[in-house]
């Protein structure tokens, strides 16, 4: 690469205030955003991208999706576009780093090589994908751009139907139209975005940069442990059929078995719904929300065979009865090994400590895997905090990963 | 007792009629019946009460609580009333026993001693308290008959206030009115009741009566427990702050705790509210309501400390915090020895098996504690079944038990 691209940096003063301006929507006052997907201040978010990407004297538009662009056209001959993305929409109360820093760096480095006037041998595209955070479907964007979603995760979304509807009502999109988003994969270079790490692991090591190389794959099942009610005073202890024993003791036996025997995983139990839910009345059924993560796909199996075995185990131990419903699936993702090397390499020019490691998260990045070559790369996260307003990551390293993209851009469409 | 009296027996085939037609009001098809206080269906139920005094010639009333009475003056110059009551509220989706049965029963008591032209030393009541179960307040009318009732109860009621409000609303009570129910404890030649057992006991002994020696003290507690809010995907197990384990080790433990230490009493975990209650977010609190039972108030107090110490140890062990907020606070109540006594001879006399336990569940005769005499029997509930559809009775238990009811009546009134 000649040497006056490997010097070329991102403008930070300009990336601050674009960001800080980012940061003013939604806000919640305790530092955070409450920016659901398609709310109106998300809405709110992606007006302030359209100004950025106006101002910038980008090319703007939006797909059925409701996913927003900046295109920086580098050669009117290119047949190939390079994502740069993440999201503007965040978690119910979350906070104002995670997939807004993404976006602003994104534009940030189309600007920087628009304005220093660079022809790459791809076009550039910032941009921001339509519910990564699950709100309403879950990536609903980026795998509809990628052509991989199936018109059965708009029936019966996560966030329940009636929200989906209405927000695409909000945003004027509609439910055919978002199968208009999808691209043909020869028109993608590949996809790149920059996230924070939502983890303890870089601060912990005092490393810059993480180059993602694998998102974890995910799991989740509604298991309901069913007892009988009775009356909570009159039933000896010895008569009951308790389903809160069985809930609690795999509550506790499942972080065990993810802690002592697979490295590396997690395990989390995020709800548990008890029915009738009364002080005195014996819980007649407990259905226990289970999430579970591996990178690798072998792991993952051994994982969710061991965490079923010990369900049974403890209905078997409380005599209660047991019933499995699996909500998700996502295999592992593994990221391309000729952009995490690229990643490196810009680390070691731009004198950045880096080091690999697998997200534990899902990204938008996962929807392109097999369509087009992908990349991730991590900022530390502050005390490891995340979907929280105490999410935190500091200025420098904001700026860092900034470079880290720009250099690997160029590098990518120099090559 | 004169031989004549000691013969006398309740007319069976009067008594069927009469409960299998209250048995069919706001009946759900299954067995069961949904007579929440002060719902149309309950107050349908009171229709029938009001129309049995009647066409047995009894005197009805309705006091400002809504309790509905139907009384035989015995002699013009008695001075007390002896109440023989319960209740023809039940819980959401109950049995047909509960309450009901022992609204019957009184009513055949008071036609029984009437037909036979019988005077006693004391006028008798047939009386149908109101919210007994706890729908609204929980014992409302009881506690307002014996002056019991405290203004702060209406303000915040377990059932919340603006059920409470539309509850008297469509019963054509008022807020005030309530408290002009209260009675001078001198007019109250005490208060006697037969309900099911609504346990296990009396079947698996094989014995015909239960005769009530105390009604278990309640507590109830909303333990918090405070971990923090992280991504279940990125956070590593071990920098979790996780309210789960903390909830599922105290319910795990609770039970060892109570069946081990404190024999004859009980606990409950009857629900968890996790918050914020997502699967790919670490639980940052679990509330969950907790309640104990004791018939003994020095065993009750061990065994309070010891549940505290146990969710203060798990909250420990796992780095989390803990709030405790107590909700009820219902101390036991021992039932009158004398009236106990006649209950036992009254079923000597009837050739009847008894056994004296105590009730796991509240009643209303509770609310008399230290007004007047207070005496309740048992009788079987098949495979324990309470507060459910499938809650049963033999038709011989309910008649041996209305016999012990008005055998202990005559010689209380005779003696």
């Amino acid at each position: 690469m000649p040497k006056s691209f490997s010097t070329l940096r991102i403008n930070p003063a300009r990336l601050f205030d674009s960001f800080s301006a980012l940061s003013l929507i939604g806000a919640t006052g305790d530092g955070g955003v409450n920016r659901p997907a398609l709310s109106e201040a998300h809405l709110a978010a992606r007006d302030w991208f359209c100004a950025e990407a106006e101002s910038a004297g980008l090319d703007f538009h939006v797909d059925g999706a409701g996913n927003h662009s900046a295109v920086l056209t580098c050669q009117p001959s290119n047949l190939q576009t390079l994502l740069l993305g993440s999201h503007l929409d965040s978690v119910s109360n979350g906070g104002r780093f995670d997939g807004a820093l993404g976006v602003a760096v994104a534009l940030e480095v189309l600007k920087t090589i628009k304005e220093n006037g660079i022809n790459l041998k791809f076009d550039l595209e910032a941009i921001d994908f339509t519910d990564e955070e699950g709100t309403l479907v879950g990536l609903l964007g980026s795998s509809a751009l990628a052509g991989r979603l199936h018109p059965e995760a708009l029936k019966n979304p996560r966030g329940g139907r009636q929200n989906l509807l209405e927000g695409l009502a909000r945003a004027g999109l509609s439910e055919a139209g978002i199968f208009t988003a999808a691209r043909p994969k020869e028109s993608l270079a590949g996809y790149l975005e920059l996230h924070i790490e939502q983890g303890k692991r870089l601060e912990r090591m005092g490393i810059d940069i993480g180059i993602v190389s694998a998102i974890v794959g995910i799991r989740s099942y509604r298991l309901g442990f069913i007892g009988r009610a009775d009356h909570a005073g009159s039933t000896l202890m010895t008569d009951r059929v308790d389903a809160s024993l069985g809930a609690s003791a795999f509550t506790l036996a499942a972080r065990e078995i993810v802690m002592g025997d697979f490295p590396g995983c997690v395990v989390n139990v995020g709800r548990m719904d008890f029915a009738p839910g009364a002080f005195n009345i014996v819980p007649a059924r407990v259905d226990l929300s289970l999430e579970f993560r591996s990178p690798d796909e072998e792991q993952f199996e051994k994982m969710d065979t061991a965490l079923m075995a010990c369900a049974k185990e403890q209905v078997t131990r409380f005599d209660l009865g047991l019933e499995i419903e699996c909500f998700e699936k996502h295999a592992p993702n593994a990221m391309t090994a000729k952009v995490q090397q690229v990643f490196a390499d810009s680390c070691e020019d731009l004198g950045l400590t880096h080091v690999s490691l697998a997200s534990g998260a899902i990204h938008d990045g996962q929807s392109f895997d097999g369509v087009c070559p992908i990349g991730m790369i991590f900022v530390p996260s502050v005390d490891g905090a995340s979907h929280a307003p105490r999410e935190f990551t500091k200025w420098e390293d904001c700026v860092n990963g900034a470079n880290v993209l720009l250099q690997t851009v160029l590098r990518l469409g120099r090559g």
